[in-house]
């Protein structure tokens, strides 16, 4: 399976546009040692061919030509076949609203992103332009779903949701109960080849389900938003914790680098606000992450997991 | 005042994600003297401490960055006090969506634009977190409307909205008629300094309206989105025609480059569209179109307009 990393951070990107904090000032101006990145979201292939995207990002439209795998073949193609969402975020959905220049793809997603996506706006009828432009594929935490490739065969891949404690994303919070099918990790596989990533790129919780689906994993990307619970109110840009916003940090006795000291697979934080000071090179917490054999996931990482042996390119 | 082009081409860019036409192969492997360009939008000043765009496209957050004089000076603060839209289509309002953290935005559009885009979307709850965080300002053609800064003090620009032949946006399209309040051109004024901005990214008719409307501009920028009416169908790309789709052409007897010849104020093409043979810079068409007096947008391109006099910098 190959997989590429479009885009590592958090919601906003790093720097963000209306964001002059220490590691945002310090990136544009080239004081810190730090690398911009874009939104969140991975391309995955099982053949190099046919490219599903893990969330869509709105950053979509370069992350795509800094792609050369992801560049069309011809006058009008797409090596993409579709897309499959964690959630209904905005950092996550906006940028299905890029891919409607007429190219149909399948979105793979619970039934309550999709309602939420396709049911709530208008806009979506611009992904809807003639019958089977956007086809719905629902992902259910019971079931493995195989992703089809544009005329319909298997792609080679197959992708099961794993239920995470969430909450509807923002715009649609009012009035509706949290549910576990608003936020899910992923884990995809190409049996073939006997490769598996786990896909987790927002998790408030580490339980039994958790734990047992990175277990299964060649390849592990979690949730690396925060380093603490309250930085953005340490640094006076918020007043929510990062539990609270559907992230367990990073670093702490209830973080995920002790929580997850068992894991031995090569394992990836993705997903990274643009406070995290994980994000700084010489920092003393990059330093801790890289000492638990974790990495901080940065735009145009690619790997190749299976049969022929996971390695990094 | 002060002007940015932030993105000159059509909706999808120049290159499209799904597009490997000429134009965009070429630009990719570098075998057209092209470059990229993201997607149409300005930011204007009449300061140059408080901005606002015209229109907010898809590529928002690169532009930004690209942008020194867009970036924070505090750590929580942004120099974009609204955006004015011409229109709903998904080019001109996805931008919007990009700039949901927290900053107190105001949205000027006429009121068609504004309910498709506030009405029909729960995506817009995004922008709408606290009382005041998005305003609306309503565009009417008879009115000149004074844009204001965040703290609703003047910010020296006014606005004004010239009613254009146009129709809905597609997603918008089914069961609602075609107002002439789909699709404006743009009048943007800074009193003080004498300079006024003529904007008009899509428009398919030359009119009287128009004619006096861009007489009165010391500068202009006018839809370039396509070359010839039939570009789409001849490239094997599209059955419609430029004017079905509310754009004249730039050349032909009845297209843009003919019928404005008694314009003399710096005028630049813009909104242009990934087929078009202007965006290679050693075409015939490009050539015609210098020799008429225009310039072909591109990114980043600045102007200073005004009582110091028009120049390019």
């Amino acid at each position: 399976m190959r997989v590429r990393v479009l885009g590592s951070a958090a919601g906003g990107g790093f720097p963000q546009w209306n964001c002059g904090c220490v590691n945002c000032d310090g990136v544009r101006t080239g004081t810190v040692a730090a690398s911009a990145r874009s939104q969140e979201s991975l391309a995955v292939s099982a053949d190099g061919e046919t490219w599903f995207l893990l969330n869509a990002s709105p950053d979509i439209r370069s992350q795509i030509e800094a792609a050369p795998q992801l560049h069309p073949r011809r006058p009008r193609h797409s090596p993409l076949a579709g897309v499959v969402l964690t959630s209904g975020d905005v950092d996550h959905c906006l940028g299905l609203f890029c891919l409607r220049e007429a190219q149909p793809l399948v979105v793979a997603s619970t039934e309550r992103v999709w309602r939420g996506l396709a049911e709530t706006n208008a806009l979506f009828r611009t992904l809807q332009r003639f019958p089977g432009h956007t086809r719905w594929l629902e992902l259910d935490p019971e079931q493995r779903v195989s992703l089809p490739t544009a005329d319909g065969a298997p792609s080679g891949l197959t992708v099961q949701a794993v239920a995470l404690t969430g909450a509807p994303p923002l715009h649609l919070r009012a009035g509706l109960a949290p549910s576990e099918l608003d936020n899910i990790g992923l884990l995809v596989e190409h049996a073939e080849a006997g490769a598996v990533l786990a896909y987790f790129p927002g998790c408030a919780q580490i339980d039994g389900r958790v734990r047992n689906a990175l277990a299964r994993a060649d390849a592990v990307f979690f949730d690396g938003t925060f380093w603490s619970n309250w930085e953005l109110k340490e640094q006076g840009l918020g007043e929510r914790s990062a539990f609270d916003m559907g992230h367990v940090p990073v670093g702490g006795a209830e973080g995920s680098m002790e929580t997850l000291q068992s894991l031995t697979q090569q394992r990836f934080l993705i997903h990274i606000n643009n406070t995290n000071p994980v994000l700084r090179e010489d920092s003393a917490e990059r330093r801790f992450v890289e000492a638990h054999g974790w990495r901080v996931a940065s735009d145009g990482l690619e790997l190749v997991l299976g049969s022929t042996g996971a390695r990094s390119a």
